[in-house]
């Protein structure tokens, strides 16, 4: 990816700065200004890809030139957006990590025109992989005993969504992807045995389960649901009776009264002494479908489109504000869309306890963990790429810190963010100084 | 993008066929199985993406290795893997036509691993860009007069979503995209001025504007509600007082009521004599708030996440199905997605006929036109890779034939999809002898 991967606005800016030699150091804070209805809470997610674009930020030849016809910027600015590169820092908060509303997720400091350039990208990843994983942790909420596995790569929105939300559902409790690509690349575990259309191509359920069974004896698990789910699951008993003992077997339901279904497969399953079968579900789930087949013998889900697209929410309202210029607190009054000035930092207590929002210049308060931490100076990461499991790690750590309120499906609260006393103060200073310098007698 | 872009499913199912000779044509359909709530109609998109995967398909050394592992799959089996390619057919609507619930977007027809191998890549990107032109359609018709750009690329699902919604919406009647990797490379209009920070970074609102409209005259667009939008449009016109005549000027407004901002800043540029600055509208839009505003004096409005991520519908429910193998008719009976069999073709009447599904072997009706045509024969692509100008007359024209009740915002009614008499008459027959086979007295 290269500086095209931006919107026209920020590239004009970046060309107009340069120009102008605004240069200084600019903060932009990047965060969401407040929770879909639906969560309570948001899981960290994106911060590996805004690192590697940030690494290799830069316009080649065939960008300028275009860049060129479209701005009609004259060649010494041009050159100027030729020889940028990223050189600032990052810090944000670790993959993984729960967070709300107003709580930068990532702040970058660099000169002006670079920091401006990687608005878009930055948003992109951090917005969508954030709001998947949070998606992804209310299902392993409503199930938290089941394996799930995302079945999501059909209906993403691209291939390189499919292979986010692999890793952002990872990150967040699922246990495995149906998504080879990126089961490959981050080491997750790849799962998946057969659709209808093998079923089909045979000249009969009873033949088409012995094939798959003599091809993958260590994965004969059968898609039941073809015809009848009652006959498919006895098919299934009988070609399971002609495998060797201690096969891992199974079977997945994919249509029809899932919870029903599981129960009376389970019985079948055990009146014919396989109590190691295991019953895999899947077809149109999210958290709440879990959550209702809580109960059910079902040792294993596919998650797919709902957790795929987050689709009760399938974006978030973020933002990428600058917050301080050349040393000065910045910030915008526009109506319903008020920013806090100043870089910051946010520190956290116990459960129970609101998080704090603070100036990163204050001094850090007893007894509570920052969530920023420094990933990028120079434009050079800090450390290699780490394991999804490090972020994993993270996450199953904070579950545990979070309150029940805000893990609930049908109606979370958040954990409330406070602003400390300094932020308070400066960011109505500088919210009278701009009333006073635009002559404006009260700001919405 | 290689084979390991695909479901592990797909490919165990691949491996068995390869190893048991069942090499036979397969085809399957893909269509959406119904339309969400808020849709009266689909527009056709993704196949540019899909002809790109299906000529590139193969497996590398690398992918092999890891399949080897994951699958347990002995040499001979791998071996056959990594020389597949696919040598199939496919048929398709074009993009940007109009297309409705059942009706296939696509068909392939080939050996079955590689029709099978297929299913996730070519249902990620016809079920993802469908459904956004569709969205993309609903604005464009709440604003048929205004020029609509994309501004979503900072909240699509990933930067690769972001170039698929550029284009997705500009086959369907939006005049250009914030985000430049895609406008360059489809030819879309690049469009875009500045943000609150570059306002920001300036000591005050009006060296700001000066700046940018010395420094790109032919755009002199102002964004004005960094402080207060009134006090934003007095500035811009005074700046735009010291330009050359004729300069092309415009405001952003993106907060606040816009409807009753834009007849305000209206009156003021009227007032001032420049009735051709334009007046651009931007913030949270999709097609409700923008027929809201139908009245409102705005000439351009950046539509944005909504439009970018189909909010109301981030996915369809589409299916990629075996409906043929061998020459013998196929289909599933599962609870609620039972499907039909054999190849097939659409027909389209006038406006207020409904849509026909036939059979592909059936004579064609009269007067009618089929939506399916061939786009790649023996694994080749015919023809060159189209213009999106191409599929965006292909959707003019279709809007024009698109029936009123159809094109509601609130309400819509999908234009009916009949079945020809043969297709009724070979799923009941298909349907009784599966019956029959399974020992079916009722089928759901």
């Amino acid at each position: 990816m290269t500086g095209s991967c931006a919107d026209l606005y920020e590239i004009r800016m970046a060309a107009s700065y340069l120009r102008r030699g605004m240069l200084g150091p600019a903060t932009f804070s990047l965060f969401a200004r407040k929770l879909p209805p639906q969560r309570g809470f948001l899981v960290a997610a994106g911060l590996a890809d805004c690192l590697d674009f940030l690494q290799d930020l830069h316009f080649d030849d065939a960008e300028l030139a275009y860049l060129g016809d479209v701005t009609r910027l004259p060649e010494a600015d041009l050159a100027a957006l030729g020889r940028l590169r990223f050189t600032g820092d990052v810090r944000a908060v670790p993959e993984g990590r729960v967070v709300f509303a107003d709580e930068p997720l990532l702040e970058v400091t660099a000169p002006l025109p670079e920091a401006q350039l990687v608005e878009t990208a930055l948003l992109n990843f951090t917005t969508f992989q954030t709001a998947v994983a949070a998606k992804a942790a209310r299902c392993h909420l409503a199930a938290p005993e089941a394996d799930l596995i995302d079945f999501a790569a059909r209906r993403t929105h691209g291939l390189e969504a499919a292979r986010a939300v692999a890793r952002a559902s990872a990150i967040a409790g699922f246990a495995g992807t149906s998504y080879v690509a990126a089961a490959r690349e981050f080491g997750i575990l790849a799962a998946g045995t057969m659709a209808h259309s093998y079923v089909e191509a045979f000249p009969d359920e009873r033949t088409a389960f012995r094939a798959f069974a003599a091809d993958f004896p260590d994965t004969a698990v059968f898609l039941v649901d073809t015809y009848d789910t009652p006959h498919g699951v006895r098919t299934a008993i009988e070609v399971a009776r002609e495998l060797p003992a201690g096969s891992d077997i199974g079977i997945r339901l994919d249509s029809g009264d899932l919870g029903a279904l599981a129960v009376e497969a389970r019985r079948m399953f055990d009146e014919a002494g396989m109590t190691h079968a295991r019953i895999m579900a899947s077809g149109g789930l999210d958290e709440h479908e879990l959550a209702d087949l809580a109960a059910a013998p079902i040792d294993v889900f596919g998650v797919g489109t709902r957790m795929g697209v987050s689709a009760d929410a399938p974006s978030l309202d973020s933002a990428f504000k600058l917050v301080e210029y050349e040393g000065s607190p910045v910030m915008k009054l526009s109506a319903g869309k008020r920013t806090a000035p100043a870089a910051k930092q946010v520190y956290r207590g116990e459960t129970g306890q609101p998080d704090l929002l603070a100036l990163r210049a204050e001094d850090p308060p007893a007894g509570r963990e920052p969530l920023l931490v420094p990933v990028m100076r120079g434009g050079e990461r800090m450390g290699e790429t780490e394991p999804v499991s490090a972020a994993r790690g993270r996450f199953e750590r904070d579950l545990r810190w979070l309150p029940e309120a805000a893990r609930s499906l049908t109606d979370p609260a958040p954990v409330e963010v406070r602003w400390s006393p300094a932020l308070v103060r400066l960011a109505g200073e500088v919210q009278g100084s701009l009333k006073a310098k635009y002559g404006l007698s009260s700001v919405l």
